[in-house]
């Protein structure tokens, strides 16, 4: 059992219990928890009911840290405040300061919608009212985070929208209540594994013969778009067993480890060419333009992604990309030469060092004997070289594309690593 | 407090406690569970240590069903078969039957990784170890989905991959112990309204004027990026309120409201398209292929999209789509010209009926006073007419991205609608 304090996480919010929208503010309190050297223990996400809220608060009370998500609106559904201080043992007050201040932006708002103040002035001394000895860490529009002393917990309460509590989580990181909590503990040592290509069994093999989890190096093997993620949290004095560890995974999988911190592979796509002045455009067919709109999610890309082609019916592979209509025609639209072709036609079309090119059969219709769904070819046309490459996996569309996705920029990747001269 | 037989829903995943992924079952077990007319009250995430797992079994065991994934492996860190019998009060047996199917199963993988099966011996017998009485519904690899009556509670065990446990839950859905906890419900009548370009407030204020939740009928109101989507779940008897509330939506808000089912505006941007047999083609800027990709990922998109082209960098939107280079120095790339010039340009190149365009300022840098970060401009070329719109909305680049992306795809079902003679 970790030494670490303890933390639990709670998510109210109907659409998300309902399943209707998937939540994201269990996952950033987990990781941020994580980092800070706490153990995330479980994420609650319960909905409106306050009877449900209150038995899941009670539960997650027992921890050292009890980290809340929202229910902090104006409305008489909204009683996160309410029975976070019930569930805390304390006594519940308006804020003068507090609803003046929220007064103030409720009245901007009744004029911005033309309506008259009366219809928010019971939410304003709603979202006035916290906890006796609550610490109020900042505002989200009307909504106070709040974070309050409990009898053994700490208990963190952020408004639900994502963006709000990001916004206002370093302030209640900073408050003292936590950092009482963060003074029993620091950050993890970690390290960061990831490969592609290779088996999970084979990842989950070599971990085994290090040893496995334990001695103060917990690990964590995550497998997705083949590629798997490996995590190691470092306990102190740990840091010997870790190196042991990491260096029982790079050697018998030393080929397909291709980074050992947090950058995403479409990250060192754009590093490679950046370091050597090289640009990038993308010829997609089943994936549909997400390679370029990968590349492009990273900030800063314009300096090397020029653009990219989505030649999803075969007159634009042939217009826009030159591919010839007989090369078409003699080995299909899925095939390494179409791939190739294509992968040439947008490095000439959009006048860039590096051609990146999908195509493939992404489902469910479509599919052959010959060429059945799950059959993707990719081709990178660069300086350092040409090179194709295929995978045929049947699996549903949305699983077949995001695949693709990876193993282009894998490609990629591969192909400006190989022809540099440093050991990489 | 309803009526319906209540769920609770148990996922395990060290990976998914410690915020290194986003978990999905939950997501979808509610979904699920809402639609067969159960009640989903609470989802939690737990890690592999069987202390919480048990503890948190026990706590979901109050409600009727039991939903559980993930932790089915064959290795010594898999216990929640182990954990929901003791929690039920059941043995353990292992199945001979199961077991053979298993064992065939690892030999194949044993001899296809060239390694000895006495590597995977042990795991077999445990994955064919099962509750005294539990229904097995179907393997996924080599791990047995499970449905088992308990005292008071039915609990259902998927595996963890959520292709898997999709796989199997029909299975789950069709066996014994579960429909007979069905048999005492039946699925609740739905309602869906979803609007574009309203406020949150004035749809909640609609819903308020209609007299909000109750008499029944439960709303969820749940806004992302600029759509608004009104969920109303209806108990048998109040279908009459359920219109009612319906009809007091739609009145005032009737120019927004887009659909009243759950296709997304890609999908009914390809109906309308089709419907008139056009084709279309996207121009992209700082969406990066976002859109084209939103719009491929619906099966058959391929009769309606051609194609389209990301130009991320001046030149190509030169260059591939015809925009003058004077135009784009006169009035900057992030223009209502620049982007009319590329929904125009992309028509012609890519020869379609029509074109939909998007220029703008992702950030995080890039932004000026004039054309600042979260500006964006889009245009839709098409036989029925040419239409551009613009919004200017400070957030981060992901968001900018995502309403960008959502937004040029109302412009363009606004656009093919409007045309239309019919009263939409």
């Amino acid at each position: 059992m970790s030494a670490r304090p303890r933390a639990a996480i709670v998510v109210t919010g109907s659409e998300l219990v309902r399943g209707e929208r998937t939540d994201r503010n269990g996952p950033f309190y987990a990781r941020e928890a994580l980092s800070l050297g706490l153990t995330p223990e479980r994420i609650l996400i319960v909905g409106d009911d306050p009877a449900d809220l209150e038995a899941v608060l009670r539960s997650a009370s027992d921890a050292d840290v009890c980290l809340v998500s929202g229910g902090l609106g104006p409305t008489h559904d909204d009683r996160t405040v309410e029975l976070v201080a019930r569930v805390a043992g304390a006594a519940l007050r308006v804020d003068p300061g507090l609803e003046e201040h929220i007064e103030g932006v409720s009245r901007a708002i009744a004029d911005r919608l033309r309506r008259p103040y009366a219809d928010f002035a019971a939410g304003v001394t709603k979202q006035a009212t916290v906890p006796d000895g609550a610490v109020v860490v900042g505002i989200a529009g009307t909504a106070p985070g709040l974070v309050l002393q409990g009898e053994r917990c700490v208990y963190v309460v952020m408004p639900g929208p994502p963006g709000e509590l990001r916004r206002l989580w370093p302030a209640a990181v900073a408050s003292k209540p936590f950092q009482s909590v963060l003074a029993r503990t620091s950050p993890p040592g970690r390290k960061v594994l990831r490969f592609y290509g290779a088996s999970e069994s084979a990842v989950a093999q070599a971990l085994a013969q290090a040893g496995g989890d334990g001695g103060g190096v917990e690990a964590t093997i995550c497998a997705r778009d083949f590629e798997i993620h490996v995590d190691l949290v470092v306990e102190p004095g740990a840091e010997e067993r870790a190196d042991a560890v990491a260096n029982a995974l790079r050697e018998p999988l030393r080929r397909y480890l291709f980074t050992e911190d947090e950058r995403s592979v479409a990250e060192l796509v754009l590093e490679l060419c950046r370091a050597r002045g090289y640009t990038l455009a993308t010829a997609e067919s089943c994936t549909g333009g997400l390679v370029a709109a990968r590349l492009t999610d990273v900030p800063g890309a314009s300096d090397v992604v020029a653009g990219g082609v989505v030649a999803y019916a075969n007159h634009v592979k042939a217009r826009e990309l030159g591919v010839p209509e007989e090369l078409i025609a003699e080995h299909g639209a899925v095939s390494a030469e179409v791939a190739a072709a294509m992968a040439a036609g947008v490095r000439r079309q959009l006048g860039v060092d590096v051609g990146i090119a999908v195509t493939g059969v992404a489902g469910p219709d479509g599919g052959t004997e010959e060429k059945p769904v799950g059959l993707v070819y990719h081709h990178v046309s660069a300086p350092d070289g040409e090179h194709g490459h295929h995978f045929s996996l049947p699996a549903d569309r949305d699983t077949i594309r995001s695949r693709a996705t990876v193993a282009a920029l894998h490609l990629a990747r591969r192909v400006l690593t190989r022809s540099r001269h440093e050991d990489v």
